[in-house]
Order: C-alpha cells, then structure tokens, then sequence
C-alpha cells in the first residue's frame, strides 16, 4: 500500500483498500485545527475565522458540481450530480447547505453581507478552493468524480465536530450547527455513488494511480485550508495583510 | 490612498503611488520569512525548502507569460513579452532563469531531479503559483499586465536576500546565487515597460481599481508562498503529508 508501488492493475476492493488508507493518513481530521477546534480550545474569533474561510469552499461546491455537470455525457449521470447542487443551493429562498452555512457563520457572530463579500478571506483559502474548482474543470471525469471521495471520511469529522463544538463553545447551538445535520444522510448518499463509480471506472494501473493521487490532492486542498488558519489565527498567529481580524482574541 | 476609496479617475502619477503604496505595504519583503532567511537565522534544509518551492514559481512563469503572450494583439507587445520568456527559458540547454534556479537549489544541497519533480512541493505553493497562472489566463489583458508589477519591488529584495544570504550561510556562494543577477537588470526592463503599459491603458476608475486590485492578489499570492513555508519550516514546523522533510534540521 506504498504510494510509490510500481503500478499494478488492482482488483476494485484493493483499490477501495487504498483510497481508504489515503483517507486514514491524510484526512483533514488528523489535522490540528481540528482537534483545536472540536476540543473546545478556540476562542469566538478563532471559531469565526473558521466558519468565514471554510464558507468560501462551501460556496464554490456548486461551481465545482457544475462543470463536472457540464461535461457528464448522460442523463443519468448528470441527475445522480444534480442532487449535489440541489443540496447546496436550496429549492428556494433561504434553503440549502450555503443558507446553512451562512446562518452557522452569522450564528457565531459575523454578518451576513461580510462573510459573502468574501473580503476578509485567507489568500491561502482562496487559492486552495480555486485550486479546486480548477482541477475538477480540467481532469478527466474519472478524476473529477473521484476528487469527491473525500465524503467517505466526512461522516466522522462531522460528528466530531458537531459534538465537540456543542459541548465546548457556548456560542455555538444546535441550531448553529444545522448545516450539518443532513449532510449525514447526503455525504454518504454521494459517496457510495461516486465510489461506485470509481471501482467500476479505473480500470487500468494508470487509471487506479490517477484516482489514487487526486484523493490525495483533493487531501492536501482540505488540509492546506487548516493550514491557512492556523498560521493566521494560532501558531504563530500571523494574519495576512488585508484578511479578517477578529475583535475577539 | 485608503483601499476602500470610491472609484475616482487618477492622473497616471496618482495611480503609479497607488501602486508604489501596495508595494510598500503588502510585498513580500515585509514577510517575517524573508527576514529569517537573508538575517541569516534559517538552517540550511530550511534553505532548501525555501529554493524547492520557490522553484515551481520559477518554473510556472514562462507558462503564464506564454498564455499572455497568446492573447497579446500585436507583434510589437508579443516581442516585448516573449523577452521575459526568454529570460526564464534561455536560448540553449543549460541557459536561462529556471536552469540558474536550479544551479541555486543544487548548490544548497538538492538534487535536480527531486526538485524538478516537485515531489516535495508544499501544496500550499502550488495553489497560489497555479493561482497566478490562472489568473493571468483569465483575466483581462491589463490585469494580467498589472499583475507583474511586483517586479517595480524586487531589485530591493533580491540585493537583501543576495547580501544577507552570502554573509550568513557559509553553504552559499556568489555561484549559487547567480539567478539574481540577471534579474537586478531584467526586472525594471519588464516593469518599466508594464508600469508605462498600466499607466496608459487604466482610464477609467474601475480600470484604475481592478488594476490596483490586481496587484494586492498577486502580493497575497507571493505572500501565501512564504506563509506555506513558516508554518511547514520554521513555527509552528508543521510539514503537511507528503511534502520535503529536510534531514539537516
């Protein structure tokens, strides 16, 4: 299980085996901003810059699912895609994961009309997001699914957080936290979908290496985010000229 | 010269101390890392780690000159842009600025082939170098002018990092440096000539303001650069997965 084993054609499960390991060694859960984060040692400004970056990303998902979308050469494969946009942008006014994560954002106490100007971002967000988008938009549709396969992994780091931040951070309600709750159910919808699809896809050495190393890509976006904010806003606190100052510190 | 002025119709020369202004407040000279590194206070892997990823800047610029230079309308404008490609790609094999970068990152210590494999990059550098290649694919034909103009800055840098690099590491000679010499002539060439394009071509206040826009992203983006290697390297010394482990520490 080496990322450096001369490639060999694998069976599906072996495949899943390693994007699994991939998973378990490069997922953002192990990061420290994580563990900071869901074992209550933030203070409120630490939890807003937080919830402000990562807004970036969840706003830039229906971008990502839309040229993959585009490029989806059968009905069926774009309905299966559809629902990921539909999660996100709502049925309507004031509905889905982005309205979500707003309220999550003013929840801990920024307002609305900052946190979408997206001025106070981190340049390293930005860049990491785009970076994203970008790579979906550019690789083939095998990559461009796989690249998604980090919700296999969500689950966890969403209960570790949902819990943790309830129990450690009187600003932050169940309520605040809503964003949450049916990604539970969506996450795993999608990624049985696009797993699916994976094993069923890579079927060369090449093909299998090229999924393998975009889930690790797609590992380093996520992490390069935490990243980000811990340089700006814990250790060593260095906040990039023009990003977000939180007043509380 | 507040960045959240409204829109108003500068002379060339107010325009020009706008942007000397965004120089003087958001270049990476201001960067803590930059201090480490020609202060004499980083070890060599950390010197290492700093040429390694510096090197993929280096590397991706002729691709952004090039898909400038693909949607510049004149031959006249594509001559004075194919100069910088030149510059990086040389006229012959062991020539050019990415050759000498190379010469750099050997001289301190790697091997070629590991650096040109970008293998060990931090993938915080390789969204923000991707970041600017984007950028100037996407953007206007001005922005994408603009977007050079840090070069107005870097004769001052580059004469700290050579003076500050050759008095305090004993693992650096004037041989090792050789890629900044060229540069102290080449870089206000290239400026000259974009600052007199930018200068001309801005005539409307959102002209102006998207110009100045520009070059605070390509500053956050040099910026991101060294911000990837302070926290990997120096503080809180946290190498994401997958990135360069120095072993002289």
């Amino acid at each position: 299980m080496s990322e450096q084993a001369i490639p060999t054609l694998r069976t599906a499960e072996q495949l899943e085996a390693e994007l699994r390991h991939i998973g378990a060694t490069r997922y953002h859960i192990l990061h420290p901003f994580h563990k900071l984060l869901h074992g209550g040692e933030l203070n409120r400004g630490q939890v807003q810059a937080w919830a402000l970056n990562r807004y970036y990303y969840q706003s830039r998902i229906p971008a990502k699912d839309a040229t993959l979308m585009a490029r989806l050469p059968t009905a069926e494969l774009r309905r299966a895609w559809r629902s990921r946009i539909e999660d996100h942008d709502g049925t309507g006014a004031g509905t889905g994961g982005i309205e979500r994560w707003l309220k999550l954002a003013t929840g801990v106490g920024l307002t609305r009309a900052y946190v979408e100007s997206t001025q106070g971002l981190l340049p390293g967000t930005r860049f990491a997001v785009d970076a994203y988008v970008n790579f979906v938009r550019d690789q083939s549709i095998l990559e461009a699914i796989a690249s998604s396969l980090t919700e296999l992994f969500s689950p966890t780091i969403i209960s570790e957080r949902v819990s943790g931040m309830l129990r450690n951070y009187a600003f932050v309600t169940q309520d605040t936290l809503a964003y949450f709750t049916p990604r539970l159910t969506q996450a795993p919808r999608d990624s049985d979908f696009a797993l699916a699809y994976v094993k069923e896809h890579a079927r060369t050495p090449e093909q299998q290496e090229a999924v393998l190393a975009v889930l690790r890509t797609k590992c380093d976006i996520l992490w390069a985010m935490l990243d980000a904010l811990q340089l700006a806003y814990v250790d060593p606190g260095m906040i990039p000229p023009g990003a977000f100052v939180p007043s509380d510190r």
